[in-house]
């Protein structure tokens, strides 16, 4: 077989076509997982899915595959694509819709292009993965990984006071498959960065070898309230003096180590928050991210020492408060390298970068070999309309994700070297 | 004439008794200018006034005077002591009433020692200080001290919707004196420490030497939102790490000062003030003090061109807006000494400082020679039922007092020689 390429026009089109879709009267696209906009976006790619000649299967949680599955497949577990089409509040055309739409791109390629593969090739589109409406996000394809009940993520209560599985109901959505009944042989994820690094550095393809490990904390230091004109420094026990030190300690680290851990102190408050009283207790978040486990517990270590130090310094009390950890995600290195050897042969920058937000990937990375490919994102906007991918990173990307696809599903009569 | 003493005892009697009037029905001391129980206190100190056998004035502003005037001394300017009686929300018993009581049983004790003063020497509690109901603070001095004009300051509408010349003629104490009237030949006020440094030296006298210099500003730090995981820490514009720089380079700047500056950020925000975000806007409070001039413009400018370095290395846009600003204060050189040199003559340990706090005396500094006397407070906490200053420093404090008016009246047949 010629190596074919996939129709980017077409693939653009669907694009622009699913933007428009669950627009509200100002103009801004919202489509909330299970909400009436989610439903209309659900029914155009269940269109577009059948005039492929695909198989459509709906998971009970709201999961909806695409497969192309011959005969001869048997019961082999397919290549599996996608992502999702849910969407925040005004939100960009971009995000998760992409990976989807590339995944039905790539396989209409394929069969238009003849090719016969030795598995089944399927496309998912993955329920509730912003998780505005109903927590946690990533939902669908936690559910599908096994990492949550299908029972208990129906009778989640959204934002609005509903449930998901009442909402799935109503907008046809209940499906009767039970989910992971498509365990994939692989995964494969096309995504828009939702950072800068590519398109500021002008690469083409981010290679997604890990996904950053998160550690939330929310510290409270106690000092003293005292008054602004009369409390000399040496007297003081300032408790936003003392949170000033942490954020300019996590930065300071964070900024000159040679590694990619992120330092964000998002929250801050003071009290009594006064413009003459030295702060009595400052309240703020630690949001610490590395792709590495080990280095990022030596980081909420190094904190942690930090923290001890600094009370005893600055006569506060300081107290710890964890709102979440996640260990980080490393994808199969083989897929990896397929990803990179693959944007080398069509020619295009590429670099092996860390993601620093959730995608459905890690979820399904629990029981599948997954991996991602990133394309820029301009100015690394996201969660926004103002987001951005030109045409032709587009459709750069669903390049890669077809000859990887078509690697991993391999040629019937080819051996799977994968 | 031999060195009398006060009598400890009544001014302590005197304390406790003013402390218990314009209680609320839990307890609590609530004395704001010209409300009804300010009026309980004014006619409490009225009725010692006259048993004092001193003439009483009460001025249009309804500042309050007790004078001891003898024929002989004709139309001499008299020696002012004084302070306030009115209270903030919830206050402790010696914040201004020690100065003013103090003062009353300074004048009782040299009559009843036969002192025979070669100008007259008056006490006088001024109206509103504390300013919670009207502002600005420190009125009845500032209106003294010609610095606000009586009509604009009676026309004040207070947080309560009232306005203050109504509500001094409602409770009888919208006197006929015009403000003024009484041009001192000096004031000396006593007053208990509103800061820990007393207390915690053990240091019985404070000689106030000047008074602090304000300057408050208000400022914002426009950055860049952006997601805490995918944004590397090279490519942030982090508003809210460039305020936590500003906090930790004042206090470092500060606390470094071979200088009594003091520098406080009492007041933070980060916006949008979300765990995951990067901030992309603080705005924060900065409180200077000096007691000299020259130093706070210094430290202003220090600030200022701290802020343009740090605007140019973190990519952040910096606005900064001037809330207050005031000149400090600097006492009368030669009642200061004079209050070092009794001190010492009475045994008693002193140091030269700088009051933080805002006082009348800073009003009448305007128009007369003038000085404070500061007394230890405990744990240096002020404008709260915990207040608490022990007895035998007020007793000491009222005795400097005494001998510093004393000397500064003169007896007839001495030569002045202040």
């Amino acid at each position: 077989m010629s190596r074919p390429s996939i129709d980017g026009q077409r693939l653009l089109a669907w694009i622009r076509a699913l933007g428009q879709v669950g627009r509200d009267d100002a103009g801004r696209l919202i489509r909330l997982a299970a909400s009436d906009a989610d439903k209309a976006g659900r029914d155009t790619l269940v269109q577009w899915i059948r005039e492929a000649g695909l198989d459509l299967a709906v998971d009970r949680v709201g999961n909806v595959f695409g497969i192309w599955r011959e005969t001869r497949h048997g019961d082999k577990a397919p290549v599996l694509v996608g992502s999702h089409i849910d969407t925040v509040i005004d939100a960009g055309i971009y995000d998760g819709c992409y990976g989807v739409l590339a995944g039905l791109e790539v396989i209409q390629t394929l069969r238009t292009a003849g090719f016969v593969p030795a598995r089944p090739i399927a496309v998912a589109a993955f329920t509730n993965e912003e998780g505005v409406r109903y927590a946690p996000d990533m939902m669908g394809s936690l559910v599908h990984a096994g990492g949550l009940p299908v029972d208990e993520a129906l009778a989640t209560i959204g934002t609005d006071g509903t449930e998901l599985g009442a909402e799935l109901a109503r907008i046809g959505y209940a499906g009767s498959e039970e989910p992971g009944f498509l365990r994939p042989h692989a995964y494969v994820e096309l995504h828009v960065e939702q950072g800068p690094l590519l398109d500021r550095e002008g690469v083409t393809v981010g290679t997604v070898e890990t996904l950053q490990g998160i550690s939330w904390q929310r510290i409270t230091i106690e000092g003293e309230a005292n008054h602004a004109g009369t409390t000399p420094m040496a007297m003081r026990r300032d408790a936003g003096h003392a949170a000033a030190r942490v954020v300019t300690f996590l930065r300071d680290r964070a900024k000159s180590a040679n590694a990619p851990t992120v330092a964000t102190v998002g929250c801050m408050s003071f009290e009594p928050n006064a413009i003459n009283v030295i702060p009595a207790r400052a309240v703020f978040t630690v949001d610490l991210r590395d792709p590495d486990e080990g280095r990022l517990a030596a980081e909420e270590a190094a904190l942690a020492a930090y923290l001890e130090e600094l009370a005893a310094a600055e006569d506060v009390t300081i107290s710890v408060e964890r709102l979440a950890r996640f260990e980080p995600v490393i994808f199969d290195r083989r897929i990896v390298a397929l990803v990179e050897d693959t944007a080398q042969a069509r020619g295009l920058a590429s670099r092996r970068m860390s993601s620093g937000a959730g995608h459905d990937a890690q979820m399904i990375a629990r029981i599948a070999p997954s991996a991602m490919i990133f394309v820029p994102s301009v100015d690394g906007i996201r969660h926004n309309p103002r987001e951005l991918t030109h045409d032709r990173n587009l459709i750069a990307g669903a390049n890669v994700l077809l000859d990887v696809v078509a690697r991993l599903a391999g040629e019937t009569g080819e051996t799977d070297d994968r």
